[in-house]
């Protein structure tokens, strides 16, 4: 009997999916949704959209509909380089990558990086799709904790060290700098220069995932970590899926010339280019301003929604509940007082009335069942009221 | 001094491409194109695709500007085993996997299934972007010569032989049936049943490329290999870059549940889904029947270029020149009588007048110098007659 799952790689194979995910039921269409990192869908400019892809296949449909370079439009190469200049990071066009959304942006750095028995570091907690590549990477994943300013310095320089005296050093440390998925929180301009300044004394590569930096609603907007790196140590990227779509499988990487390069000629031999026609049109949605508008109508609504689910839960929550209070992003972090409910029961029990993504999601190992991620943007906003007060019902229903 | 590169996966950065990249000019716009893979742009359904992606936006904008499942869409999956069935496969919408792009789905399989020093054959000579793939890939390319009724399957079996005796068997052959790229010939039924006998003998995986099936000229439809697999040796790929435009980047594999499960999560992990976009256009294109009618209407003009592609070789081309005779596909495969003419000389003779595919793309070694891969589809047909004889007269010029 002919066993294909054999030759299937062993790193694949292995990885096992959060024991939550046997439980969370978060396409549950009868349920109030405060699990997926979406935008509110009632507001994709799904008309401008349609209209922009018609204009652009009217005037460059030769272009768009044909093969490209794999590193994307050379424009949108120009735009990105252009737009990233508020964030500190001065870039030319040739040092952009366009890439099939921000999966795709870990994806290719971890191919190019990562040899079987190298170690990458993550945050703990760290976004879920990256705990997902990462462990399906040929690397080792070691997470660490983070403190009020960001990753543990410390403990990574003390990581960092110990793979360094035993021969295979670290190579990638994976960073999301601002409103933090899941967190909600943001690194200290102190804690990012000192990242760069131990990427250079171990010559480790930071990627910088800056997915929600233009979801900012209170405070002000931080020099990245890219901003601060002078020799090539940091790969920063961003995303369309946010300020645009997610359908559209949009996202970019900024990067020293030579990694750049070498991520092009990946993507190449990965999957040619990014979709030539999502290219078109985030390009019109750029150069004709759409998107800055976008971005300044979805902040006012995302901001009043993130403060009603603060506001909820104070008012809901027992006070054995603590969660993170954003001032940007999609997401807050709920804790639950460790041992007062099982994680496992309380997905049973909210089931087909709210959902939200357990916090082992966020996690290499099993921890977590007792953290949940809330997704503040996605539901209209009574919506979000009445999913924090079922959650705490729930909460306080099953608590020991 | 920080060097990145020594980062690098090797596999990556020691390949080398082919010896005449460094000469050849196919993207020259002052030259008659014979050398890119592409439809005829004249023809792209522009207005078309316009007008699906605002219907389809109007109609279901919360799923095309979502995230959603790895594989794609169920009804353009459905769609697509339906669609397969004339080529005799049988297969449900569960096994199919929507990817972005042809080159994708070969980059998914080699990944799933080549570890480090593993083995894997391609036809000689093959699709040049299929060998980049491959030879950037962890394992061994071995590329087996073809007799008239496809790959040598006697030197096949004499290579499974040998790697299952040295203990790192035989993976992967990757096949182009129909219409091959670049000779333009298709492998007979009897071949294709001879491999799928071999694939179960020695338990190697076929990866069956079949791009260029619905562009038929003459002759019948033969039955796929995927046809005689019975017990899930075969992967079947195939493209909408033919049918429907390039740019969209969306391709579609065939395969055992197993093998289709795998490939969706390994394709989540590297960039969440196909575009929904393209996705969505593809499935109104062919639903609505868009894409017989298209494929109808190339055909005539594309067996109209071909014929006439051929007339003007047979009255231009010295007698030291012989090419193949395609029944279908886009290519036809040109041999220049060995030392007559130096390959690197006639990429230069024939600068800036016409462009073709050096042979060399199509090794994974250094040979193929004295042949030449041309396209009959992309240009307007006097510009096909016009480069014939441009090349022609280069040739004769040159020729010892």
């Amino acid at each position: 009997m002919f066993d294909v799952t054999k030759m299937f790689d062993p790193a694949l194979t292995s990885y096992k999916p959060p024991k939550s995910s046997a439980y969370a039921s978060w396409g549950d269409p009868g349920a109030i949704s405060l699990s997926g990192g979406y935008p509110d869908p009632e507001y994709y400019p799904w008309e401008l959209i349609g209209k922009l892809a018609t204009e652009a296949l009217a005037k460059d449909y030769p272009r768009i509909l044909a093969y490209g370079p794999s590193n994307g439009f050379a424009e949108l190469r120009e735009w990105v380089a252009e737009h990233s200049k508020q964030n500190g990071v001065e870039a030319k066009a040739d040092e952009v990558v366009l890439c099939d959304g921000s999966t795709e942006t870990m994806s290719l750095v971890a191919r190019l990086v990562l040899q079987p028995g190298d170690a990458m570091v993550m945050e703990a907690p760290s976004y879920s799709g990256a705990v997902s590549v990462f462990l399906t990477s040929v690397a080792h994943v070691e997470q660490i904790p983070m403190d009020e300013q960001g990753i543990d310095i410390a403990k990574l320089e003390a990581y960092a060290k110990e793979r360094k005296a035993s021969g295979r050093p670290l190579k990638l440390v994976y960073i999301m700098p601002n409103y933090h998925n899941p967190l909600g929180t943001s690194t200290t301009v102190e804690r990012r220069k000192e990242l760069v300044a131990m990427a250079q004394k171990y010559d480790f590569l930071i990627l910088e995932d800056d997915a929600y930096i233009e979801f900012r609603y209170e405070g002000e907007r931080l020099p990245s970590i890219k901003a601060f790196d002078t020799d090539g140590h940091v790969i920063y990227t961003s995303t369309f899926s946010k300020p645009l779509a997610p359908g559209l499988r949009l996202a970019w990487i900024v990067a020293s010339p030579v990694v750049a390069g070498a991520l092009s000629r990946l993507k190449g031999s990965s999957n040619m280019s990014a979709n030539h026609l999502g290219q078109a049109i985030a390009l019109a949605y750029c150069k004709e301003g759409h998107i800055y508008k976008h971005i300044e109508k979805m902040n006012a609504l995302y901001k009043m929604k993130k403060d009603l689910m603060l506001k909820t839960l104070e008012e809901h929550m027992p006070d054995f509940v603590t969660w993170t209070k954003p001032s940007g992003g999609f997401f807050l972090w709920l804790e639950i007082e460790e041992g007062r409910v099982d994680g496992i029961e309380l997905l049973k029990e909210t089931k087909g009335k709210v959902t939200y993504r357990p916090g082992d999601s966020f996690y290499a190992t099993e921890e977590g069942l007792n953290k949940l991620r809330l997704c503040f943007t996605f539901e209209p906003a009574e919506k979000v009221e009445k999913g924090v007060i079922l959650l705490a019902e729930a909460i306080k229903k099953l608590a020991k």
